[in-house]
């Protein structure tokens, strides 16, 4: 019984050419779920649905759209055992605090802010400018791809994460492509946003969602001009490939695609507080196995004594601490390459680790390079060890280590510790700068893991990181000018504008620029 | 003697594969000076120059670059005269009103809205966050390659026009790259630019200028990993190209590519005021011999004894007009290729004109085809046909008008003519929304040409119009987003904040959003 797909407001059988199964990655064994690899008829129906299903939505009030996103929200928890338990079986991360207490709040969490935003209208950053008679504003685009990553089954899912919500409450209808490790936990979450939808009197269409399809036709599908744009997160050759079916065809397409986030620990921090950032570093670059976005996969360092002995502690703790279970054999082989090829390069490794287990692991890891080395092949020495392995840079003076940073390929997140007293100060002065624009988020004296959903958030940053440097992945309301196009009305009739640019403010507390001033308040 | 190049804020010799010279379309006259064309070593040297400036200008205050733009206005303002003549005798087009009173001080006033924005700081969209502890705003993103099109020598062109003073506002160097049709008021603006850069004490490198390159070096350069962005103004065969280079490379790539413009004109309004629209028709169309991104290249007319009437008499005036002089030779034969392709396909010539003279043009010309045959074919009929040509399709019906519009590809702007009483009133509730979602502005009884500077406007619109349909080309301070990154900071300590993220208002007068609110205040 291989499981239908979501298309057109119903659970149909797949036209599939062939069906899958996930494993447990705790485990190494399949799980029983055969789930359909679509053939293109599959996608077909979905953008007929999905194009059809856009029409209704461009003109739905931002209300219908909060309410769709408030009652999936619910819905969710109203299921929040049994998804949980779900999402443990399939990626083999932890149920509490993880899966239950983090990622699930975090998801409904973010359903809610953009059902806030849906409702208020603000993020459309309406321009009103009486004296040349031109109002403007961002307005749903059409029907959304998103293709969700492996390692949030909950809070990036395709069809319940941030790109999803982004996309509705933008307006937008979603064809989600599920990530193939978790198959299970997409569908559940799927079922109680078919519910939502019907809930919300949704038009039928707004929420699709396929497994699995090949390359070529996940290709045809974000290069189809029925779609307004795709969002995905996912490894970096996957993620070109589609890059470059988009990019021929015109269409938007937002990715996010690697990143080794740099942390730059300078020798005045190590001196004030050595333990206690050797504490941070650890907890960060293990906790879920290192399988983040935004996991700290290059540490640089400037020779010292006191540098020697906090790798020394790190080392230490690395090889005390458990080893994880991978997300899934892949993400352990992926693993195993990448850490290979640095070693085989001369990296050194310092850590003792096995990371023998029943399920998919890798021992804890550190290497080691020194500044010079790094320096005649940056790209190499820039390869993503996606997972709980991290490579020290040893500078040799402030100047190398300068070069080492502007060196660096574009990354979500940079970061500088530094000390309180102020002796770190001139090289902090030397190295932000060149780090600056590198990565989409710098941060001091904090550790990267941990992407607030914030306004104010960037989870992204230049190429290779993501595909464009002007856009998050994370951040409400910020994160819905993906999937929106820019609406300008010319000289047009008073009552046939759309309400956010009328006169008179629709909800009375929209942010709107009124010949540029902001304000809540009516055009008088 | 061949003009050299500007580098690195100084003119020097080029480093030149071949030569070519500027015509005179008026006259079809070779004019005196020799160009470079460029090879690989100038796009060389003008990428370190403009990444050396860049590493300053990132750091420049909104005033300093506001300085420039405005001494860079008025030099401009300065050699007026010598410009507009120049221009005049590169490009054919009127003195005046066209160029000197209409065009140049369009331009000054772009540089002058955009120094005005670099000032003010709120188009950085600062954000500030206090309970993530989280603040974020646009930053400037690196050396902006700028190719300006044929058909506004001044106030598009590549060193002075609406994407230079994006590009410089947002803190970007430039490196130009002229358009062959007028190198010499490229020349002479580049010239005032550079003694802007100097007077403003702006780093050398913050201006630079090549002719010309080869097809291949220009693909190079804007994919180059020193380059920013790439602003693009210009046919669709040249832009896609380059757009496939920088795409590749995961380099942001703003095109203007082509728009045939929509007008649709419902019955009511050609029977309330057929004359008046008429007139208004034929002057946008004619209007710079045509040669506007926005001209009225198709225009929707529904069958009737009025509509008939009304075509009767643009083809009066249509064949009473003076023939306007294109711009260059290439024009003149894309024209002709254009408008022959469209009557070997079956249109209709309704025109009579033979549109011969000294100089380069071609007869005022209008097109007829009838809605079905349009439907048979919508790519074919949406040929466009750059200049003084436009096409009439004649919809049977209310329904078949709204498949035509449905058919139609992404353009810059689209208009409905109504009448006043009503009566049109169900068939605009067809078409307008469909028309929406094609095009970027949308207009109500109005002609596309006429471009205003305002905050509002979007001179962009779905591809393939330009590359995205989220930005627009025209309107300060939008316009500099396209030319700027996401910069996020995350308990990044208060007094290594950039001035528009502290608690205090650097200026007193930016907006900036703090904590949800829009504010000019200081954080409290």
């Amino acid at each position: 019984m291989t499981r239908p797909v979501l298309i057109a407001g119903a659970w149909r059988a797949a036209a599939a050419a062939g069906t899958f199964q996930a494993e447990n990655p705790a485990t190494r064994e399949k799980l029983a779920d055969e789930y359909p690899i679509s053939s293109w008829a599959d996608c077909e129906a979905a953008l007929t649905a999905a194009a059809s299903a856009a029409k209704v939505l461009r003109q739905a009030s931002g209300s219908q759209l909060a309410e769709f996103l408030e009652v999936f929200a619910a819905g969710i928890e109203s299921r929040a055992a049994e998804l949980v338990e779900m999402a443990h079986t399939e990626s083999a991360l932890p149920v509490s605090p993880r899966l239950k207490d983090v990622e699930l709040p975090r998801t409904t969490g973010q359903l809610r802010q953009a059902a806030k935003a849906a409702r208020d209208g603000s993020w459309r950053h309406a321009i009103l400018d009486t004296g040349a008679g031109i109002r403007a504003c961002y307005a749903a685009l059409g029907p959304v791809c998103v293709f969700g990553p492996n390692n949030f089954p909950f809070a990036f899912n395709s069809i319940a994460g941030g790109d999803f919500a982004a996309a509705i409450a933008a307006g937008n209808p979603v064809i989600a492509k599920a990530n193939s490790s978790h198959p299970g936990t997409t569908r559940l979450l799927a079922e109680q946003a078919l519910l939502a939808e019907q809930e919300a009197r949704m038009p039928s269409g707004t929420v699709q969602l396929i497994y699995r399809t090949s390359h070529a036709d996940g290709e045809k599908l974000v290069a189809d001009p029925r779609v307004g744009a795709t969002g995905y997160t996912g490894s970096r050759s996957a993620g070109l490939k589609l890059k470059a079916a988009a990019d021929a065809a015109g269409k938007p397409i937002y990715l996010e695609l690697s990143s080794i986030n740099p942390v730059v620990i300078l020798p005045g921090a190590i001196a004030e507080r050595g333990d206690k950032i050797a504490e941070e570093f650890t907890g960060s670059c293990l906790m879920g196995t290192g399988q983040f976005c935004t996991n700290p996969g290059l540490v640089l360092l400037l020779a010292g004594d006191k540098t020697s002995s906090f790798v020394e502690k790190l080392v230490q703790q690395f090889n005390a601490a458990a080893v994880g279970t991978l997300l899934s054999a892949s993400v352990a082989k992926n693993l195993g390459e990448a850490v290979g090829k640095l070693k085989s390069s001369g990296a050194q490794e310092l850590t003792a680790g096995k990371g023998e287990g029943r399920g998919y692991c890798h021992a804890n890891t550190l290497l080691q390079v020194q500044g010079e080395k790094f320096l005649a092949d940056p790209e190499l020495w820039q390869t993503e060890a996606f997972g709980n392995a991290s490579l020290i840079v040893v500078a040799k003076n402030a100047a190398q280590a300068a070069q080492i940073v502007d060196s660096l390929e574009g990354n979500l997140t940079g970061c500088i510790y530094s000390d309180t007293s102020g002796s770190d100060d001139n090289l902090y002065d030397q190295l932000a700068p060149l780090l600056r624009f590198k990565v989409g988020r710098l941060l001091n004296d904090k550790m990267p893991t941990g992407v607030a959903v914030s306004p104010a958030m960037n989870h992204g940053g230049p190429y290779p990181a993501t595909g464009h440097p002007g856009f998050t992945a994370v951040g409400i309301p910020a994160a819905m000018l993906r999937f929106a196009m820019l609406h300008c009305y010319d000289n047009v009739r008073p009552e046939r504008l759309p309400d956010i640019l009328q006169d008179k403010n629709p909800t009375g507390k929209t942010w709107r620029n009124i010949n540029g001033q902001w304000t809540q308040g009516d055009l008088s």
